[in-house]
């Protein structure tokens, strides 16, 4: 038996369904299952146990045979079971995430076997305040334990069992939902492929504690609350949870996305009334949604989901994020929006370190979208093609492991000089096998077969792919552009939107046998300080640039007085890219390594960049390019090539 | 008579005071004076009339004879009267801004007459809603009309009037302080020398009448508030007065703010309780904020204000910024705070960018300060620094040109070449007066007296200083460094914190005599479009840069293959200021000016740095700097030396 989803009542889940998938992403059905029933009870973390427990779930797609497509979506403080699509043919507006889920979109149902339950506690199906306690025959209220985050996975947990379901693609999750996906991936390492925590944070800050609090105290303080023990009367603390999903809209929303779609506008006059009452837009909006919430949403709830939410703490619980993280066996996408004050990127970034310190494999992106908090909810754009690229790379890098576990064949590494990818030069750019930089080709060359290598201004990650796939290396790539982020994505490859300057401290000491740096010297700031830490991070340190004192420039600068432009530099002072760009010779740097570093120069390979022919003599008038390979001092093997 | 503040009660105004000001900063008294007593009532924005008007004030310092040095401090939402010192001597807390009013400090009382009332609508002694109607014998309550900022600014001009102050050296105020203090500047132009508008806003954002109508919405909703007839009962809005001062309290920090002061920190316990009531050290601290705010603050005056604020729209009040700024004859000194998201500095930029259209006298700074909307209340060193400086050379200029009118003689204008100011060439950096740069001197020599100077990066305004000294000409820079603001306003000179890159555009067309780059060029990203905004500002540009052909770096790269270093270049590529460096040859700017600018150059001056010479003969070699004036095709007036 199915129960039709009435979201304008509180849910009350029906008995155990053992049901088909509801296909079609147009219409679907919330389902009900029903765990813990009889004497068996969950045991919370705060001690006390609760049962039976209902989830409430939808289902989208298909599971597939090897099951092994299954992704978990979890949702945020006022969500539900219902991701996408309608209940009805006449519901005005879909599920939560529509944008996101369905046919042909990021997490594509006609791909993807999609899961997404309402939490404990919630007041969408699942058990929460508003059940009957078995006990009392009675609502809950605020008998209710309380419950965390942990609890809510425990929960979903036992859904993905009940749903046959051993390790699931990935876990998905924004805000509130970013915090299961955390604890998913810490508690249940083998159970997760990939987890996206996205707009979220490993704790909760103090400021998000204050505004909950003061949501909390506004609901707590309403005459109507009664102690939580409304439900049977004829009053409902709606003044309350009102001004509490008020405080919330404010900060789920950018001042810039506030200004945008409401400014200073009026309501219904043109001019000031002067009256103590609502006059601008913005204060019907908020009334509106403060009014609307009230018929829908469950005050006790949203009691114990925000306090679920102030008492997630990843550091507390196990001492600091990096032990927190150790367990973890999945790929990380992380992914933060630069508008949103409420989860800021920060707070992200806290996570991505933690994750590059235990050598996670991990991708960050911060999206520019003005929508604040928000954002997670309302961007398709590029959060979309980022989803989209990092769980199709994901699911084949599953599969091929499947594949290869169960023909026991190792994975080919086909020799660097028979490639097919790695033949004439090219200096067109554009898809990543299409043609290669000179220094790229070289690079490859020099680099151990399964090593380790840290890409520097990594760019669309075409180095790191193409060592990836011609010497089997595990990589990570830091570059800024976000149309770089999606491409590395798109091609397998880890990367961090981290600017070179500020966060290289996260890297251990010796944690990357190269470390490249491939015409990215020139563009970064502080270069001493810069590559002295690359001394620290990586076994080599391998630089690419261009050669300042090539014979073009010289004779442009000594006869005819002009500063010197050519090929591999092509900039006019008034006309280069906008960075800061630092002009070096071949000879400059070296003098650089010896006096300046205090390192040691393994390998100098100065070459002529149209020809690709190697450079050996005169290389400091003749090469345009020139690679180096360094290390620090105490490196002691000698260069193996 | 005087009556003693009692801030434990709203005050209620006692008779018309005439008494001598309190000279001792460390014990002061609360005055108070009545207006539009009887018959005569003040007609107020919203077309109501209002009267007798009772008016609570401080004052600090002495009046001076000339009548010209008395300050006006404007207080915000929660403040009043009591700005500095103590009302008793066990008080434990001094007035709201006694870190930057008394002996000694940035508004000195031994230089300055301070003075600080109660705004119209208030609950600290000045008539507001808990006052008694005359007309009733009862509190106003909600009859009270709705005030505005103007109106606020209205009793503070009676309250000036009765103290015999002609015109104000400065008004001063934050937040909705600094509100009233565009409003005196703009509707009392002649009564104003100098405007500090802090933190402040030109109109309230969406996001900020959205945080209020939450707050007038938890006070209106709250049971006790009883349509505001509350006083003569035994209850109170408290809880909704409460969750109005706890929202205020976190939009006033920053998270950082926040995060620093209480972290994730729990009161009382080590451990989780797992119980709904509050547990964190944050939600203490809201918690009595709210409790303490409820015992000195009316909830009526915080609705009216915060109405003041709402309603507060200098573009809808004046049909734009510019509009309004038009009549103001005061300097500004604008100051916003970086971790203010409250009222953000880009709300502050929009004001500086009006006064820049306008020509008005300008000064900015964007002090950088983590604890938010507070910054302002709280932050002395760099704030503190920057107005003592600015008032004190404020107050000169005022002088001088009393003195000037009176004597009816012309400002001194020595002649360039017997300045003892201009002689020997030093390079040392220092006070202003120590030594010049040569191409300092030179463009000294190059501008007409009495002309329009706009400095782009001006650095601490030695040359803006020298030329208003000597040319008598009328100048503002544009400039980074907090310190160099901070030096600038000391000298005397307007400048602005803005970036190069970003805020040309506000600068109308020929809006200056001549545009000023003074070794700045090779610092500035994009060139060629700064360079023709330069050209659309200024009538004739003037460039001063290093010339990269200087002889001894032609033999750097040619002879030794390394980029060149020398004395005017003196940068290696991997040590050299953080900005993006530019080379450029004399040879390569003539180029550029010729074909790429398509400007005419009226002049060029090459020479040598150290011995100061003019080279004229291949000083593309032989010169090491150069300044060059140019201007666009349209100039056709001859280079005029």
């Amino acid at each position: 038996m199915q129960k039709e989803s009435d979201k304008s009542t509180f849910l009350q889940p029906g008995e155990q369904v053992i049901e088909q998938v509801s296909q079609s992403i147009g219409l679907v059905q919330t389902q009900y299952v029903r765990f813990f029933d009889g004497p068996d009870q969950l045991k919370l973390e705060c001690g006390q146990t609760l049962g039976p427990i209902d989830v409430a779930y939808e289902t989208y797609g298909q599971l597939n045979e090897r099951r092994d497509n299954a992704i978990l979506i979890v949702h945020a403080l006022s969500g539900d079971a219902h991701v996408a699509g309608r209940h009805k043919i006449d519901d005005h507006k879909p599920g939560w995430w529509d944008i996101m889920v369905g046919p042909g979109k990021p997490f594509d149902t006609d791909r993807y076997f999609v899961v997404c339950s309402n939490c404990l506690g919630g007041c969408m199906g699942s058990t929460g305040p508003s059940s009957i306690d078995p006990r009392t025959n009675k609502p809950y209220g605020m008998t209710f334990p309380i419950i965390t985050i942990s609890d809510m996975v425990e929960v979903q947990r036992h859904l993905i069992d009940y749903l046959g379901i051993d390790r699931l693609l990935a876990v998905v999750g924004g805000s509130m939902g970013g915090m299961q996906v955390l604890d998913w991936a810490i508690r249940y390492p083998n159970r997760v492929a990939a987890a996206f925590p996205i707009a979220t944070t490993a704790r909760l800050s103090a400021q998000g504690i204050a505004f909950d609090a003061v949501a909390r105290n506004a609901i707590l303080s309403d005459k109507n609350f009664q102690g939580g023990t409304y439900y049977n009367t004829d009053s409902y603390p709606s003044a309350g949870l009102a001004v509490a999903r008020m405080i919330g809209h404010i900060t789920y929303l950018s001042e810039e996305a506030m200004h945008k779609k409401f400014g200073r506008h009026l309501q219904n006059t043109q001019d000031y009334q002067y009256i103590l009452e609502k006059e601008f837009r913005v204060e019907s909006y908020l009334d509106y949604q403060g009014s609307i919430f009230v018929d829908r949403f469950d005050a006790n709830t949203y009691l114990y989901f925000s306090k679920a939410m102030d008492y997630f703490d990843l550091m507390k619980q196990y001492g600091c994020l990096e032990e927190a993280f150790r367990p973890a066996q999945c790929r990380f996408l992380v992914i933060s929006f630069d508008s949103d004050w409420l989860f800021p990127s920060r707070q992200s970034r806290e996570i991505v370190d933690a994750l590059i310190i235990d050598n996670k494999d991990v991708t960050y992106l911060e999206v520019s979208c003005p929508y604040g908090h928000d954002s997670f909810l309302l961007d398709w754009q590029v959060q979309g093609r980022l989803v989209s690229g990092f769980l199709r790379q994901t699911h084949q890098k599953l599969q091929r492991a499947a594949d290869s576990a169960k023909s026991a064949q190792p994975v080919s590494k086909k020799a660097h000089r028979e490639s097919p990818a790695v033949g004439r030069i090219s200096r067109k750019s554009g898809s990543i096998f299409e043609g290669q930089r000179v220094d790229h080709r070289e690079i490859v060359h020099l680099i151990e077969p399964n090593s380790t290598v840290l890409d520097l201004g990594c760019g669309d990650g075409r180095l790191l792919a193409l060592l990836q796939e011609e010497k089997n290396i595990h990589g990570m790539g830091l570059t800024l552009g976000a149309e770089d982020i999606i491409a590395c994505a798109e091609h397998g490859v880890s990367v961090a939107q981290y600017d070179i300057g500020k966060y290289l401290g996260v890297f251990a000491e010796k944690s990357y046998d190269y470390v490249v740096l491939s015409k990215t010297l020139q563009v970064i700031r502080r270069p001493t300080v810069i590559l002295r830490e690359l001394l620290r991070i990586g076994r080599k340190i391998i630089v690419s640039l261009p050669n300042f004192a090539y014979w073009q420039g010289r004779l442009q600068l000594m006869l005819g007085g002009k500063a010197p432009v050519w090929k591999t530099l092509p900039y006019t002072w008034f006309n280069k890219p906008e960075e800061s760009v630092n002009y070096m010779s071949i000879s400059d740097f070296e003098d650089f390594v010896h006096k300046h570093l205090n390192a040691r120069l393994i390998k100098k390979l100065s070459f002529h960049s149209q020809s690709g022919r190697e450079i050996r003599l005169w290389s400091n008038l003749l090469a345009d390019e020139a690679i180096f390979v360094i290390a620090d001092k105490e490196y002691e093997k000698p260069p193996n090539r």
